[in-house]
């Protein structure tokens, strides 16, 4: 009889592991099992098909459950996991079409369950159009009710909330985004986001509001229990059509309590590198698992699409019996607002100050090329090192310019603990269509230098 | 009596440092003497400046002789060096307006006289209308002259001749380029160099000729000694309007003869990390230097203008009294041929074989882009790494895809010798607008580490 592997979660790490395992093990069983009834789609891409940049939502859809099926591995879809006995081997599944419950045996078992919305306590969350966006359906629910709006809530200032606040002023709408926090995008430091929020209001005066420090405490509805207005904390009354609740995710893993599989930090799986759990024949992948930080070298939570799909690739090799590991991450992300491009890596300087590191700080803004041809763009960065190592913890870049080419030239440095003195003259190709002379980086990484070196 | 610092060439790295240690030393005495009448420009912008995408030659210049005056840094122009004595530390300069000769004693002597172009042994070089393209009065001479012109022949198939290419054909010349060697730029793997061709060649059928393994043995020229046909070795004669020879430089240091200032390749001044020549209060910076490669660690000859730049910056802190360190190149270089970009980090493989490496490789095709998105480009990616060590060798990129992002993500790796299993699951930040799930140079990485690594 074949080895048995089963996958639980069927949004990006779990295809790509089953994808990957078939690839390299032509000879294993392979059953998938989603609560869901589409499997690998794109969640990263949603905000652009509500956006309408993406006309079709299949566009999304990597493969379906018969692509699957065309190389033997099973999808069953509508399949919600209920309970893992790690004991005896098996996953119970609640079948969401019949309503039948059952047990499936595995040798191996992959979660790869994701992350949820996390519901945030306020009165009234029982009305209508107020969502979440996770899956592909709540995709189309928001796109369809955003046709038929003019004015949007989004609570939260994360990336999600800065996606669809383009999605939204592209079709017009007047948005209001509230944010609980000092300022939007937490993991930036305060200033960065304040140049993010300005750009953001300055580029459609009138049609964006964005609140900090602010609390939504009720929503309020019509004789139709539809939303009509938002409340906070404040006493602000925001009348609006609908609401987006872009206030976090949570790993999806309530599910193993009693599993005797061990979490980690805010109930994500904890995995190795290998991304084996605490039991030795089950696998975590994707949003459901924790991260290790390289820059600080503490565990952390951070879901991403990439990392899923690394993740997914990397365990199907190790349960295949090859060899691969996950190192961890450096909490990189980017996203744009229209053609301003927004990213952090490693991290913020008042994050390296919390970590205990002594961090030194340069900010320039730079033209992305040669000052002399057309269409230049610019760009801010602030990089940010460590004085007693003398290596980069970190940077944020912002702007209208080419900045992910800079943003990515740190990523390895930051790996390799590259010392600055090597950065600052670091042979990056030039061609003044390209860059300046000496690329915006240099400039930061040669500030920052003398900064700290004198 | 303040300290004396002679700076001799005007056009990169000469100003560069003059501005530079102007900042640094309010005190010291700053004089540049140049053999041309135009200073601090940019020799890389001029064949866009030629192409007509930027209008007026004098957006290349970044300051004039007036503007240096103001940071009392006395300018010398049309002033060519004759001779220099390390001696007892003087130049001797050629005045070529008056026609004087005069020497000038310095404390600290700067170096900077770039490269000169390398004319081939051809029949008939005397002819009106073939032309090099080093200083702006050669780029108004060329522009005038396409502007006038049906048909142009270029000699050679380095960078100059790629964007002069994009030049005459944006300007709707037919033309034909020859190069001697058997593909165009010489320092990519010949697939490269020939997926290069057939872009070019298939981007405007019938108005672009590509002439490889071909050498020019002669010019014809009409009654009024303009040159009409370029004859080849193999019997080829191809009428044109003009010429540009794009044959290569060398360094610009016939005038050190006598001097016992040390040369290294091709002629090219050896300095140390600190810029400094084998005459302790001598100094050279930009195309004249030779260049430590930090791939083969071995001394090369690369002139670039992003170079010259660190170099003067990075002497002018030395001359002041600080500490910069100019560890060596990684040969970086990109170019576009229009949307097409070009570009090579680090060497090839056919190079890493001949400098004793056990090189693997991969090629990937993707796009720049999640899928989905629409205005996705594709590019193609050549990885190359050391069997030996795991580490990268270099990486070539072409394509209408974001390659450069890609390529600078490869250069701190290369630099410190991250090992591929680092790289492999790179945590580069991915959004759709920015990058697939699996940025393709993690494709191109984990490809070449399972080819090593099994």
């Amino acid at each position: 009889m074949p080895e048995k592997i089963v996958i639980i979660g069927g949004g990006a790490a779990g295809p790509k592991t089953a994808a990957k395992l078939r690839r390299e093990r032509p000879d294993v069983q392979i059953d998938l099992y989603t609560q869901e009834d589409i499997i690998s789609y794109s969640a990263c891409g949603l905000p652009y098909y509500i956006e309408d940049v993406i006309k079709n939502h299949e566009t999304l859809i990597l493969r379906t459950p018969d692509d699957f099926e065309k190389q033997n591995i099973h999808v069953h879809t509508k399949q919600k996991c209920l309970k893992v006995n790690t004991e005896e081997q098996f996953v119970t599944i609640h079948d969401l079409t019949s309503n039948n419950k059952y047990d499936v045996h595995y040798n191996i078992l992959v979660i790869a369950t994701g992350a949820k919305p996390l519901i945030p306590d306020i009165d009234n969350l029982h009305l209508k159009n107020i969502f979440t966006l996770r899956t592909v359906q709540d995709g189309i629910n928001i796109k369809q009710k955003m046709l038929q709006s003019k004015r949007a809530v989004l609570l939260g200032g994360g990336y999600i909330s800065i996606e669809l606040l383009e999605a939204f002023v592209h079709n017009n709408l007047h948005v209001t985004l509230i944010e609980k926090n000092p300022h939007i995008l937490k993991m930036f430091d305060e200033d960065f986001a304040e140049r993010i929020t300005d750009y953001i209001i300055g580029r459609n005066p009138g049609q964006v509001s964005i609140l900090t420090n602010e609390r939504v405490i009720r929503f309020e509805g019509n004789e139709n229990n539809e939303v009509t207005k938002v409340v906070t904390d404040s006493g602000k009354v925001i009348e609006t059509d609908f609401v987006v609740l872009g206030t976090g995710v949570r790993p999806n893993t309530d599910f193993l309590e009693g599993s005797n599989i061990k979490l980690g930090i805010n109930n994500s799986i904890k995995v190795d590198k290998t991304l084996r759990t605490s039991k030795y024949d089950v696998y975590a992948v994707g949003d459901c698992t924790d991260n290790f930080n390289l820059v600080t070298n503490k565990y952390t939570w951070v879901p991403m699409g990439s990392t899923a799909n690394k993740e997914g690739r990397c365990a199907a090799i190790n349960i295949a019996g090859g060899h691969c590991l996950f190192d961890g991450i450096l909490n990189s992300t980017i996203t744009k607002y229209f053609d301003f491009t927004i990213s952090i890596i490693g991290i913020s300087y008042a994050d390296a100050l919390k970590f205990g590191f002594q961090p030194e700080y340069a900010i320039v803004t730079k033209r992305d090329k040669a000052g002399y041809m057309p269409e230049t763009g610019t760009m801010t960065l602030k990089l940010i090192a460590d004085k007693n190592s003398n290596t980069i913890l970190g940077i944020q870049g912002i702007g209208e310019g080419e900045v992910n080419q800079r943003i990515n030239t740190i990523i390895p440095a930051i790996l390799s603990k590259t010392k600055l003195e090597s950065l600052i003259n670091m042979d990056l190709p030039y061609s003044p269509p390209y860059s300046p002379a000496i690329d915006p980086v240099l400039n930061a990484a040669q500030i920052i230098y003398q900064k700290i070196n004198g």
